[in-house]
């Protein structure tokens, strides 16, 4: 019998207000959700509402198309290319993405979203609470919405996360027909933002989802910078 | 209420060999499986069983560590990287992946195994044999893994697609704020493909999974070259 995964939306989060304390909030949402959190389930949050929540937020000239250049550059290492007002850049905590993460969608007019400062320890913050007040063990993976080179369209990847092993190593195993397998380290942590995605949307209001069934190997140690990030002596494109 | 997903594998295909009639394994399996196909399921299929199938197989020296280059070049438009015996190329569909995506894992000591010609196609025929069997609408994604610059690990994604939109475009609708969202076409077909990862693993043998959910309207007309693949013109990194 093969795994069964299910992924669903947390409701009842609501808008989040700077200084909101996000894991409270989440916490209380599962209480009066019908669902609740059972061991081993992994809670996706993404990037809008942890930056708001941070207080991540920065007042720009709305009249301004131009008004985030000064966010991006302060927010970035490294330019890798720019074409017209899109930057693709590193920011400070390693991500390569478009213009710094920095977010004027879903943010009220005349505001910028910040990428979390250390978006590990914002998953961290969300977990501590979950299992200190469900006693169990739960994964969080910070997720937002990134392009990527040679493929059209955006996908959810993870840029934080506790609890979870963000990239599982089956080196060593074997496959189906008994050779070692070649190509072994797999990015759950990306794939089950992914999974996520498909149920939150862009525009539903959904930001904060389940993904239940994961192997139970994979809730441990590690965080996207450590593990997800590749560093630029191992990047075949910086 | 929220979307709420499930996705598990689809048991029972065995070993896959050249020839087989691939659609009617899967139509085989589902029907002697627990759980019916129902309306707007996406079934993905992993390219190594659709490249059996269709007889993509190559024979090569077990002994020579180098025996896939001549494939990988022949399979080649263009080589983008090269570090030692790693290749990044675009193939002759437009991926741009490592070693033109040969696989040389999960095939018998002495074989590789290309990507299918066309793995749009491949799609198609499995979504036709759904369709004609079940009389129900499905989508198919053929999926493969792949690296991807400046993030350690590999993600399962499409490389192949029928009857489902593979980029969904929110552009023209509002965040919930009311502001018109910026960041518009999810890669939905990618999301899926990493998402029905998370249920076969690699070593396991699952090769079919079912992505049971999804809303409605991504069922439609498209195809992974045609809408997901990025144009170099239009393309940062190549």
């Amino acid at each position: 019998m093969s795994r069964r995964l299910e992924v669903f939306g947390v409701d009842g989060i609501g808008e989040i207000h700077a200084g909101d304390d996000l894991a409270a909030l989440i916490v209380d949402a599962v209480e009066h959700g019908p669902d609740e959190l059972v061991d081993g389930d992994v809670v996706v949050v993404t990037q809008k509402v942890v930056s708001k929540a941070e207080n991540r937020l920065v007042a720009i000239d709305p009249d301004d198309p131009h008004a985030h250049r000064p966010l991006v550059a302060q927010e970035s290492v490294r330019i890798l290319r720019r074409r017209g007002d899109l930057v693709i850049s590193e920011t400070t905590h390693g991500f390569i993405c478009a213009n710094a993460g920095i977010d004027l969608s879903n943010v009220a007019r005349g505001w910028a979203a910040l990428l979390p400062e250390d978006s590990d320890r914002s998953a961290r913050r969300i977990r501590d609470a979950l299992v200190h007040r469900f006693g169990i063990r739960v994964g969080v993976v910070v997720s937002d919405t990134f392009g990527r080179p040679w493929r059209r369209g955006v996908t959810d990847v993870a840029i934080g996360s506790a609890g979870l092993r963000p990239v599982v190593d089956l080196r060593g195993t074997t496959d189906a027909l008994g050779r070692e397998l070649m190509v072994t380290e797999v990015a759950v942590a990306d794939e089950i933002a992914s999974a996520a995605e498909l149920v939150m949307g862009k525009a539903d209001g959904v930001p904060v989802a389940v993904v239940r069934g994961v192997p139970g190997d994979w809730l441990g140690e590690g965080s996207v910078v450590g593990d997800l990030v590749r560093g630029s002596e191992d990047d075949l494109f910086r």
